[in-house]
C-alpha cells in the first residue's frame, strides 16, 4: 500500500486560520503532499514568497481557487481572470477553479451565454500558460448570486467546445451529492479526461443560517463519502483529494486539530474507496 | 379578455395568520376562484366544515397539501398517505402534493427506490379515490431532510411507470428556477399531461436563514416569472396558478394586504405570459 495520505491536499480555507506559511508548513508537518491555495492567502503572502514557501517546504499546489465571476454586463473580469491564470502558473497550479457568477438581472440564459463568451477568451490565453479552467458546478442555492452553473452536466457541456487539457470540471461533493444523475456525469467527465479535481465535505442537517458556511468536516453531515469516491475513482481520476470546509466551529478550532481530524476521517470515509488508485 | 383572477389561488400558507374559514372567505372576497389547502389548515376547522365552508363561499380547492415523506425504513406514511387521499377526495381537491421526504441515513439511492415502492402501492388507492398524485421537486438544498426528488426530470422518471391521471408532477419556480434542463423538462410534463399545479413565489437574495422561509412574494426576488409561464403554457397547463408563500414578513403582514399584493404582482407578472389561457 502506498502512502495513506499521498493524495491528501488541503485546502487553506480549511484551516481558514493560518497564515499560507502556516498552512503550506502545517500540510508538511501532517505529511501531505499538497495544499489547495485561495488567492487571498497568496496575495498576503505575496506570489513569488508564496511560491517560495511551497517550494522550500516540498509541497504542490493542487488548485488556486479562484476566478470566475464571468456573468456581469461589462468584460472587466476577464482581465481579473487572466492575472488569476497567471497566478496560477507561477505557483505550479495546474488547475484554476473558476466559479461562474451569478445573476446581476433576472435573465439566467443571458448570464449563461455571458459565462460561455468569456470562458472562450480566456481559453487561448490558459493554453499558453499550461493552466486548466476548472469549471465548478454549485450547489443550485448559489445559482442567484454566487454560479449560474448548477450541475456537472452543465458544466461538462460548457466545457465541451474546449480541449479537456485546457476546461476541465470540478467534482465537489458538497455540490453535487444530490444530482441524480451524477453517476453518468461523473463517469462522462472522466472518460472525456476532464475531471480537474476532486474537492470533498459533509452537508451538514440543518444547515447553517449562512448557506455559505455550512461544509462539515467529513462524516459530519450525510454525504456518502464511499459511494462518490468510488464514481470518481471508476472514472479514472488519479488526483489530489482536496479537503475544502468553510465553517465557523471548524474554523474556531486550533488547525492542527483540524488536520488531525480530516486525516483520520480521510483514512476512515474516503481512502479504502480509492482502491488500488490511493 | 376573461377575468384576470380567473385562475389564481391563494395557498393557505401565503394567508398563515388566517383561519381557513377566514381563507376562504378572503379569497372570495378578492374574487379568486380556488384555495390551495394545507392539511393542518383543514384539521382545525374539521374536515366536513372545511368542504361546507368551500361549498358555501363557491371556491375550489386547487390542491391539498401534503402527503409524502414515504422515504423512511417502515411503511407507516402509506397509511397517513392514503387518510391524505380520502382528505382530498372529501374536498374535492383534485390533486394531492406529495413531497418525497429525506434521508434517514446517508443511502440516497435506497430512500429513492422506497419511495418509488410506496409510490406505486398508493397508486391504485389514489385511482379508486379520483385523487392525483402530484409529485413535486424541491430544490436541492432540501435533499436531506425533506425530498429526495430534486429535479423535474426526477419526478417525471418515478411518473413514468403510472398513469397520467394518477401521478402528475408539480411545476413551483421557487423549486425549480434554476434548472438548466426546466424548459425541456416542463415541455416533456405538458406533453404527458402530467403537469398537476403551478405554483409561484420568488428566490429571495440573500435567502433567508431558515431556507424554509425564503419564499418570496413575486417580484421581490430574482425568478423570472415571463419565461417560466409562458414555459407552462406552451406546455399546455391551464389549471390553476397558486402563490404559496413562507416568510416571516408576509406572515407578518395583515393578510388582506398580503392577497391585493398577490394579485397586484400577478396581474404585472404571470397574468401577461398566460396569454389566450389566462
Amino acid at each position: 500500500m502506498s502512502a495513506p495520505f499521498g493524495r491528501l491536499s488541503l485546502n487553506t480555507k480549511t484551516s481558514n486560520a493560518w497564515t499560507l506559511r502556516e498552512a503550506v508548513e502545517g500540510a508538511a508537518a501532517a505529511g501531505l503532499p499538497a495544499v489547495g491555495l485561495w488567492r487571498d492567502r497568496v496575495a498576503e503572502a505575496g506570489l513569488d514568497e508564496a511560491s517560495k514557501i511551497l517550494r522550500d517546504n516540498g509541497i504542490r499546489a493542487s488548485s488556486l481557487c479562484r476566478g470566475g465571476f464571468l456573468t456581469g454586463f461589462d468584460d472587466q473580469a476577464v482581465e481579473d481572470n487572466r492575472r488569476a491564470i497567471d497566478e496560477a502558473a507561477t505557483l505550479g497550479a495546474p488547475e484554476l477553479v473558476v466559479v461562474a457568477g451569478g445573476i446581476p438581472d433576472r435573465d439566467l440564459p443571458g448570464a449563461r451565454a455571458r459565462l460561455a463568451e468569456r470562458l472562450a477568451a480566456l481559453v487561448p490565453y490558459a493554453t499558453d500558460r499550461g493552466v486548466r479552467l476548472a469549471l465548478e458546478p454549485l450547489h443550485p442555492m448559489y445559482c442567484a448570486d454566487r454560479a449560474v452553473i448548477s450541475t456537472l452536466g452543465q458544466a461538462l457541456e460548457l466545457a465541451a467546445p474546449h480541449p479537456a487539457h485546457v476546461v476541465g470540471v470540478v467534482v465537489d461533493t458538497f455540490h453535487v451529492w444530490w444530482d441524480p444523475d451524477l453517476r453518468a456525469r461523473v463517469a462522462e467527465a472522466g472518460a472525456q479526461g476532464r475531471i480537474s479535481s476532486y474537492q470533498i465535505c459533509d452537508w451538514l442537517v440543518p444547515m447553517a443560517a449562512d448557506p455559505l458556511m455550512s461544509r462539515g468536516m467529513m462524516g459530519d453531515g450525510v454525504i456518502d463519502f464511499a459511494s462518490i469516491t468510488e464514481m470518481v475513482t471508476a472514472a479514472g481520476y488519479f488526483g489530489d483529494v482536496e479537503v475544502e470546509i468553510f465553517n465557523d466551529d471548524v474554523w474556531a478550532s486550533d488547525p492542527r486539530d483540524v488536520v488531525e481530524t480530516m486525516k483520520r476521517r480521510y483514512r476512515k470515509l474516503v481512502l479504502p474507496s480509492l482502491g488500488e488508485a490511493a
